[in-house]
């Protein structure tokens, strides 16, 4: 049941990804699903969309975006449509107040993206992309390791990959190897994870450089099914991805610094929903850690927005532009590879965007 | 002792890394050194060090590696020699009917190896490299599993590293980081067993091209310090590379097909000396495997050496032409990538090199 503490989520569409996400919603303490909108289906698939994912009975049903967006009782929006459509409806949310949850990859391209963002700050909204592992509880684990001086030392390079072998249904019709649709392919979608990965390892600071790797693989429509990329911060500081769905489901991070390792073997999803591991090694000494989490990370994710958007409504605080920014930048680094795959792989100046 | 069936190794030098080679050679029943000849040692010197490595005492003292060369109780040679000298004393113990465990890197470049390469044929040579991870029980394992159709499908990429954090010391004065004796710094030295990893996911097959990485680091005389590498075999097949004298101790490789993962977390030097491990997972299935090994991967690599020279002398066998030929391709990579790395990391192509 929803009470006055809690923040009422809006949802558009009732793409496969809601349910994980309504199930986190429900589960998260501080938040509430009060309203769902989609314009490919009917009120009555709607109704028993809503009745199937556990929606409180208040949750209201709204026949287009627009209506949801004007719904006094949605106090932010979730966005799980494709990248195409995201600047479009971001920016309408930011303007009638509604809080923003937005599915990776952000936008098309970080000149979309920065529309949102100035959405964003005119109207004091707090934004969010919907990377889960960031919010489990391992991912604070792993910064304090990557950040410590001694046991970690300073970061020379991180390695990450996230690939899944996608089905050929997936390679047809998916909304992520359509151009009018997500338009980035593997590169927004599984990479996107690495590159936050690479920009965690890196105290969130953009690299000098990103080059495109030989070997990439594109589809007939020339969407990245598969791709590589070097990120370089200089002095000696490098980080390579790897995302492809055509590759078995790997999800590893390996970070080297002067005095220690770090690897992770299932960064995006950890293998078990409420604990999660990792290696560390200081020289050659080995240790396992683990932590635990009570409830999976989607719903650590949605609290902490919640949390943010409730300092907001209840407190007058000002929202935390971390998220907006790691955001941005992943984006960035995102446009930067496509833009040196598609110059005959040139290294791509990034300092500055 | 040494008996009849034994092949008899004589030893060029003092260096370190023969302390462990002879402690090899003593383990490994079929081999025995009978020789040591060092040019930097007094007499007096290599007595004591025959006599603190267990050497037998029949082994004979050369003063010069002429003199261990002409000796007629020895049936191979072992190397530990700077690769600036590799080209001038292989050939010349090639000449004298010596089998040759050679030190990577094997040479300086492919030129100067394909005179080695020259001399063993012409003198029905075995040839050996003395990389030891690829004669380690685990090594065959790992090879089952990369080309296991079913658990692991077509190999999509490779992701190896071998960085250390050398010394003060090490990086001023080490053989690795001057130009007139080994010459090729972290890529001659880590870089040979990542490119021996890629090759072998690769079934030994040369890649297409081969890229140098933006972020490499030279020492003032021009020496990679650190580095990686780009491997394209196209179709979608690649390898990364990644060798450093600069970063904390890590032996990785990551091998994704289209239906599995592998995982090593030590390939080089197993943490533990008579067993290793390594990781596979089939779909999102991991398994864990151990081999164990009664002796060091170094005996198991000089029982092999001995079993295929003693293939020739007592049964007049060829060479198995197999380990000149791996050799030799590593030597193409790293070749390329150093020519990569002096050309503004340009693309260089490898195929039919």
């Amino acid at each position: 049941m929803a009470d006055d503490s809690q923040i009422r989520i809006g949802v558009l569409s009732c793409a496969n990804i809601v349910r994980k996400v309504c199930r986190a919603i429900n589960l998260a303490p501080n938040a509430t699903v009060s309203a769902i909108a989609s314009i490919s289906n009917s009120i009555e698939e709607m109704k028993s969309f809503a009745a199937s994912n556990n929606f409180p009975p208040t949750a209201k049903i709204h026949g287009s975006y627009e209506s949801l967006l004007e719904d006094p009782d949605v106090d932010a929006v979730y966005f799980p449509i494709p990248a195409s459509l995201h600047v479009e409806w971001a920016v309408r949310a930011a303007q009638k107040g509604k809080h923003i949850l937005l599915d990776k990859p952000v936008a098309l391209n970080v000149y979309e993206f920065d529309q949102i963002v100035e959405a964003c700050e005119a109207n004091g909204i707090q934004f969010m992309d919907g990377t889960q592992w960031i919010h489990n509880p391992r991912t604070a684990k792993i910064k304090e390791f990557l950040t410590d001086p001694v046991r970690f030392g300073q970061l020379k390079t991180v390695q990450s990959c996230f690939s899944f072998a996608a089905n050929e249904n997936f390679l047809k019709n998916d909304i992520r190897v359509k151009p009018g649709l997500d338009g980035l392919g593997a590169l927004g979608d599984a990479g996107w994870y690495t590159i936050q990965a690479s920009l965690l390892a890196n105290s969130f600071r953009l690299p000098k450089t990103v080059t495109g790797l030989p070997g990439h693989v594109l589809n007939d429509a020339g969407i990245v099914l598969s791709c590589g990329a070097l990120l370089d911060w200089e002095e000696g500081v490098t980080a390579t991805i790897y995302c492809s769905f055509l590759a078995n489901v790997t999800m590893e991070i390996t970070a080297i610094g002067t005095k220690g390792t770090l690897r992770v073997h299932d960064f995006v999803i950890p293998f078990q929903e409420t604990e999660a591991s990792f290696t560390t090694s200081t020289l050659a000494c080995l240790r396992e850690h683990k932590t635990m989490n009570e409830i999976p990370q989607e719903a650590c994710m949605v609290i902490e927005f919640a949390r943010l958007v409730g300092e907001i409504k209840d407190r007058g605080a000002k929202p935390d532009g971390f998220w907006l920014s790691f955001s941005r930048k992943t984006q960035v680094i995102v446009d930067a590879v496509k833009e040196s795959l598609d110059n005959n792989l040139e290294r791509v100046l990034v300092s500055g965007r």
